[in-house]
């Protein structure tokens, strides 16, 4: 099962591929889409949507997960997140993928074991899981574990994978 | 021309078509379209999509307008709204629409003459430019407004029209 977990901030957008095959989880991609500050909503939506099609046509997933948002302090803040939010769960959707929401602890604790783990802890594991070389980027670590969540949530024992 | 005009909200998404032919301006269609509030988010999100490019098809209009959306006072809700809203905007942009946004300011003066005036004067003035028996739905009216905002800035002097 290929799972793609999205992180859809307002600037950027991160998304993480990653592949459970019996208990072995497997790091496929990840990566952040800079939509750009200067243009125009649309076009930045426009910009999120094609370049998460690209990877759905790359890495055709299973199924997508997706972080539950927490509420933000400024109204502002929230609408703009919305919107991208809005762009890229509705392109995952009309792709044909069940798109998952999961909280922030649920994703901790199955990536970490406890749900109010630091940000810092969860970075860390993703990069154990997945075997990779570094931890990455913010947004893409957090899609990474919202993959590794939903996998998890499938009830299949994780060890670490290698590509 | 054809405008179509939407005014996505959390719950309802109110569209609206025009067409601007030399001076006249003609009512093509309006509704509001309803997603539920019991589906999925990424469901919720699809039915807009879908409902939209349907009001596409059918109507083939060259050009979108959408309200530049007031910040909200609950972070939730402005949340929510810019779900609604990124969803339908990446829409008509995909669809090749260029999406254009106007201030409340702006649109109440252009199909009221006054900036600051009433919404039940816009509504009221939506009937009279378009020549309605009645007038629409709330979020349909606000679509036809701006939709009626979009053709204005083309600098066409507006009458009434009839279907």
């Amino acid at each position: 099962m290929k799972i793609i977990g999205i992180d859809p901030g307002s600037r950027f957008c991160g998304y993480g591929v990653v592949e459970i095959e019996g208990s072995t989880l497997t790091h496929l991609d990840n990566g952040v889409i800079v939509p750009g500050a200067k243009r125009e909503l649309a076009q930045r939506l426009v910009y999120i949507a094609e370049a998460l099609e690209e990877r759905l046509h790359e890495f055709r997933p299973d199924v997508a997960a997706v972080e539950e948002t927490f509420v933000h302090k400024y109204a502002k803040s929230a609408l703009v997140l919305g919107q991208a939010r809005g762009a890229a769960i509705v392109t995952l959707a009309r792709a044909g993928l069940e798109v998952n929401e999961y909280s922030p602890t649920k994703i901790k604790q199955a990536v970490v074991g406890y749900g109010r783990a630091e940000k810092e802890q969860v970075q860390h594991m993703v990069k154990i899981l997945l075997n990779l070389p570094e931890v990455p980027e913010e947004n893409a670590a957090d899609a990474l574990a919202v993959a590794i969540c939903h996998g998890h949530g499938a009830n299949v024992p994780m060890k670490m994978g290698s590509r």
